[in-house]
């Protein structure tokens, strides 16, 4: 029924939004003698849009916008150790380790024995890879792809790259906007597994959304009975 | 005679060590109320290795190195006017036009008649992607590499993945470090196209060099004749 099974990363198989809001957090603290918590997420989040096309996805990127928003947003009163501190704060976040989410490996696992699976990953390349080499689970994926952005076309080139029929792929992730809606457009299947934290910039609105063509589960581990459950339906007209 | 000819990109398809070296010079006029430009060189390399581990090659690394750079050698009384100037150095560098170094148009043209042809680079994928997007030669190249680091193991991996017997491969490139050495030692061939800019870390000791196993040319526009002499020699040992 499928040839290819495929995984966003981040928030799909290991924390990462949590991350970002830790470090945002840290980040309000730091600025709090000079702005108001509030003003200040308004602001990163109003740079971080507009460096996106500049700077790509990413904590290096992430890092020069909250410097940006740290000097705009203190009207340039902001200290070098500050400043200094702001990139501390990258650093431990290339360095936190890579925290799975529950149930992540025994569903790999299990599904690594019957699939093909593959890692989808939007993002900084090396940073990317280094989660991934240090996740514990690399071993289970025959492929990985890091791409600048899942669109459409990102998904279509993909396919035809590895010679898979869109409706034989199926793409499992956290956030609609790029793990499901493109994949479902692209002819493909896809299963949504909301994380309890979603960027602002990865949200869909609710008038958006197309008819449900996809599946929505609650937990990662619920995956392999839905791959059970399609194969039992072979013959049958799916979509 | 070969089934793949590979070129880095950096500074073998378009300038790019200039970038940074004209960057490099803003940076220590910026600097230059604080500290001669002697020691702020040799800080900024040092803090550039140190992060190498953390942040990986590119412009946003760079750029974050030279922001702490910036704060160290002037022991925090940099200001946030001139952090905000090297964030500018930043966004100039990522707009900065892809400028070809001679001969390279035509003569990926011309090889692309013949091969297929593939860009291996290293760096930040954000970056490259966007440098061979707009360098308008994407079309010749019918794959594309973005690595993190160029060693034996990435080569032998690569041309595992293509199918691609390492004696039938071709790497063109400015690095001998990146682009030469690694190949040859993964039995690859290789043509060596010096720049005339490089960067101290892709420097090779000249007592670290292997005996030639590797061609010079001192131009891009040689490969193609290059390539036409293997072609020649088939059937006669060629190493």
């Amino acid at each position: 029924m499928l040839d290819l099974i495929a995984f966003d990363a981040d928030d799909t198989l290991w924390h990462n939004e949590t991350l970002y809001s830790v470090t945002q957090e840290k980040f309000k603290r730091l600025l709090a003698p000079f702005q108001d918590a509030a003003t200040i997420d308004r602001r990163l989040y109003a740079t971080e849009i507009r460096n996106l096309q500049l700077f790509g996805y990413g904590i290096k990127g992430f890092t020069l916008s909250m410097i940006e928003t740290a000097i705009e947003v203190t009207d340039g009163r902001i200290g070098a150790r500050e400043i200094q501190e702001i990139i501390a704060f990258a650093k431990d976040m290339v360095r936190a380790p890579v925290e799975l989410l529950d149930g992540v490996r025994e569903t790999i696992a299990a599904l690594a024995g019957s699939h093909p699976l593959m890692i989808i990953t939007k993002g900084d390349l090396f940073d990317q890879e280094s989660k991934i080499a240090r996740s514990g689970i690399a071993e289970y994926f025959q492929y990985v792809e890091i791409v600048t952005d899942k669109t459409v076309e990102t998904y279509t080139a993909l396919l035809n790259r590895y010679a898979v029929e869109p409706h034989r792929f199926l793409m499992i992730g956290n956030s609609l906007r790029s793990d499901v809606l493109p994949v479902v457009a692209a002819g493909g299947r896809a299963v949504y597994v909301p994380y309890h934290l979603t960027w602002e910039h990865e949200a869909v609105p609710v008038g958006d959304q197309p008819p449900a063509s996809y599946v929505q589960l609650q937990h990662i581990n619920e995956v392999p009975g839905y791959v059970a459950g399609l194969a039992n339906r072979v013959g049958i007209a799916c979509d």
